[in-house]
């Protein structure tokens, strides 16, 4: 259940956000499963917005909606792996989705709105994810209109099926309407990823009414137009025939994701194997990730009797909920210290079953989380800051924590007036570190850092599996600095204070840039370029000025814009 | 000459500013030549400024610095062909450059900033593209600290010195000092160019006194450290390698870039052979291109004598300024409507003689003028829609002009009523239209249009040298839209009041989007994402408000954040 509003003052921001859901609380959604067949069914609860102010008409969404979906989504991969295709369609007569609620956006502060699109583009690569990895094909049934965000969404299924009933269309409504962009990877996906002509995506784009099933169909918006009549059996076949290419193995249980374990007070949010301590005076969260406590188990027929309490994934949703809650409610603390705790050759071990399983389907899903989790991190708008010191395990799966970080420090040696008997510090390369978990670029986190750089990574990855002191590892790049006891906590307090005193703006920018050298995909496009624009955009009068055009929606009277070209 | 400010309200954004200079007026740069080397000296005029209110100290610069550093650029390559290497240094002592004006960027509009930064960084990749293509290696030889972007003018360059001397170094303190980014291709270059490792480069650009000679050798932010007594010997010595390595033919004579004609009323801009009428009440510039007005010299020995007057040459000059002149002095006309006036196959046949001869510098030079010429025309904040009438040559260097064009309309017959006995217009590809003249991101505008969809590319391949009417031409997907006579001036009328009726801020979005479907490259992660970041940033009262970093800085007062992290 997503909290109510809590600030009236900003009525369309309520926090604290909380991102746990079940399916049995969904206000908006509905599934039905039919092995191989799911079926998600979006009905939204006009009364239900996350906030007042707004009414959800016309199954537009706000942040509650998609918490929604991203919750379908994950469930769907773990609760049901017999589901091998998965149909998106709505609940209402005649729409399929009429994207984000404009009201909310227009009352919204430009944090919330960015937050909020960052969350909504995450949830649609995710659906991409299941349809290429997890061999759930997403297909979009548009029994109805789908405008603007609803036809985004749309464009992040696998196939697109629209009902032509010559008033059924599909349309990018945003630019002259709204005065701002297809921004959750529409524009993006138009070209790059359903290779619509640039021309075509441009009078598409403009056309407040969209294109009906023909024009549609040639213009590759959709891959099929379907009459009414033969709408419900035509999208029961296709499903079928995605079901049948599915190379997921027949005769699989699910497990449950259990309700997620959480407690938080202003300054602290823990879980079973994750701890954040929030220092709003310095701006930062010191978060602490933990180790399993005991050895992998001896088979993977274990793994599915621990479920969601096994290690890896416990971890993965535990991280995956503490950056969701910190981005969306701790606007404020602008950077993250990441550290670790607990035996590294532990996490090699948890690392190994998982890759040893591979084929087994959870195996798969729990990697898949992980990779999704780190990607999160690396699209987080906060300064990442790794700390390695004594008793921590920055090994393989949680190696990925210090490569992401923007910085990492890695202690030379022991504190001495602390624990003078423990070990150095070491960081640790594993399988895990060398493809099963590569970023939004398509590249692992090493292949990154040592972009165009091979032999340096060649280096790297001849030390695999051997803990690296300071030394070694300063030597090989995988770390920025190694301070000895004495300087230790001068330049970590220095880093983290010189950090707060930047501008929160030009860090993010810096940060976004920094994070993705080297090539771009579909998604670093839509996050980085697409995004970035919209940004822009939402920040400039024309569109969220009290005359601009996201403003002045439905208001009957016509946005003023400063003719200006920038 | 740059004018000088007309708009007392709006004092470091003059207009009209002129984009033609000249070596013997340059204000702050002399180009010392001694074959095969060049010398350009940045010592810049501290009050001549392009506008009142700023002094522009320490060899930092503004627009009217940039502009001489643009003309520098273009004449090395046609004037001066023996020089095969440009060392670029200062006249101060012990200060390369301190970057661009603060004082100047503080008081500038936002569509300012953001035009000037966009100059600047295409004379940046000019620089590259010089370097690469035309056997003019650059050198950045910093005789004194390099911050800011005069770092990053050296990021331009294929090989940097610094001295070392224990005080002179490279920054980039835009974060930390200006709350903004280093964004004249700093971030973009250090990564993706050089090389250098994200975490380094986030200590690097934190840091705003910057790294000296021997880290900044180690961490590759330049390529050697030299001491004070050997600089000038040890310059002399790698600028003669550089000149030895390149491709450049000896015993060449360069062709003198004559003053470009040029008549400007309030709404008319005339060139020889480019016209632009101005309609500012429709937001609309009607821009014609003429073909030439002969058949092309029979050898290529007749083109060295017409130098400047040869037509492809002369074209890209006019259209060149022609961008920089609307892009600057008319930011309201958000629309250009491209046409072309002349005899297609002439087009054809001067293209011809140009790649037939592409071993010839001067046909290289030309050829790569035409490249960055549209490469400009492809990052215009302006909706360039082309108009293929009776009588136009969109035939292969000019068919550049429809496929860079957001949207193109090509009239299926004739003007009934205008001129009933014309051919209809036709659109020819031809040999510049397949290979040298890419965009930005590699592609031609061609393999650009029809991204992932190679079978389309070679059915228009098929077709190169025929000229297509307009139904061939919209069935292959070289045009957007074939009306005819009678809807003709209905829809382009409504396409260009529509236009003008979009929020221009969505409109650049949307373009800069949609011209970059597929890859991407430095050039076009600099454009599209580390500008597009950049220009939130300068949107951001952190940054442009009253209290913002860019305004503080040199107040002595410290800026005040909002600390929210968006």
């Amino acid at each position: 259940m997503t909290s109510l509003a809590t600030d009236e003052t900003h009525a369309a921001s309520p926090r604290p956000v909380d991102f746990r859901v079940r399916p049995g609380a969904y206000r908006h959604w509905r599934m039905e499963i039919q092995p191989p067949i799911a079926t998600l069914i979006m009905d939204v609860d006009e009364r239900s917005g996350l906030a007042p102010g707004y009414e959800l008409k016309l199954n537009s969404y706000d942040l509650g909606v998609d918490i929604e979906l991203y919750d379908a989504v994950q469930r769907l991969r773990f609760e049901h792996p017999e589901v091998r295709a998965v149909v998106i369609t709505s609940g209402k007569d005649r729409t399929f989705c009429a994207g984000a609620n404009i009201r909310m956006l227009a009352t919204s502060s430009h944090g919330w709105k960015v937050n909020f699109c960052k969350f909504t583009n995450e949830t649609r690569t995710a659906i991409e994810d299941a349809t290429a990895n997890s061999g759930q094909a997403w297909i979009a049934a548009l029994n109805g209109t789908a405008s603007g965000g609803g036809y985004e969404l749309a464009l992040a299924c696998e196939h697109i099926m629209l009902v032509d009933d010559r008033s059924s269309a599909v349309s990018l409504p945003e630019l002259p309407l709204l005065g701002v962009l297809p921004g959750t990877g529409g524009l993006t996906r138009l070209i790059d990823k359903r290779r619509v002509r640039r021309d075509l995506a441009d009078y598409f784009t403009t056309r407040p009414e969209g294109v009906v099933a023909t024009k549609a169909v040639a213009w590759r918006l959709v891959d099929e137009a379907v009459a009414r009549p033969q709408w419900a059996d035509t999208v029961a076949k296709r499903a079928a025939e995605f079901a049948a290419r599915s190379p997921r193995p027949a005769g699989t249980q699910g497990i449950e994701l259990t309700p997620l374990a959480k407690t938080r007070t202003d300054t602290t949010i823990s879980y079973g194997h994750v701890d954040a301590v929030l220092d709003r005076d310095r701006g930062c969260a010191e978060i602490t990730v933990r180790g399993p406590d005991d050895p992998p188990p001896a088979g993977f027929d274990e793994v599915h009797r621990q479920g969601a309490a096994f290690w890896s994934l416990a971890v993965a949703r535990e991280l995956d909920d503490l950056i969701l809650d910190l981005r969306t409610n701790e606007v404020e603390v602008g950077t993250w210290l990441l550290r670790t705790a607990g035996d590294p050759g532990r996490i090699l071990a948890y690392d190994a079953l998982l890759l040893d399983n591979r084929s087994d389907w959870l195996a798969n899903e729990i990697v898949l989380y992980l990779k999704r989790t780190l990607k999160r991190l690396d699209l987080t708008s906060r300064s990442l800051i790794a700390l390695i010191e004594p008793g921590s395990c920055f090994a393989g799966s949680l190696l990925e924590l210090g490569l992401a970080a923007d910085r990492s420090y890695q202690l030379d040696g022991v504190f001495e007036d602390g624990d003078p008997a423990a070990e150095p510090p070491s960081v640790t390369v594993g399988p895990m570190n060398l493809g099963p978990l590569p970023m939004s670029n398509d590249l692992t986190r090493l292949q990154t850092r040592f972009f165009g750089d091979p032999a340096a990574l060649s280096a790297v990855e001849d030390r695999a599996g051997e803990p690296l002191p300071a030394e070694d590892a300063v030597g090989l790049g995988l770390v920025t600095f190694a301070p000895d006891d004495i300087d230790w906590a001068d330049e970590i307090r220095i880093a983290v204070e010189e950090r707060a005193s930047f501008s929160p703006d030009a860090l993010s920018g810096l940060e976004a840039n920094f994070r993705f050298p080297g090539p771009e995909t579909t998604e670093t496009k839509i996050f980085g370029r697409l995004a970035c624009w919209q940004n822009w955009i939402f920040n400039r009068p024309n569109a969220a000025g009290p005359n601009g055009a996201l403003r002045r929606f439905g208001t009957g009277q016509r946005a003023v814009f400063d003719r200006e070209r920038v």
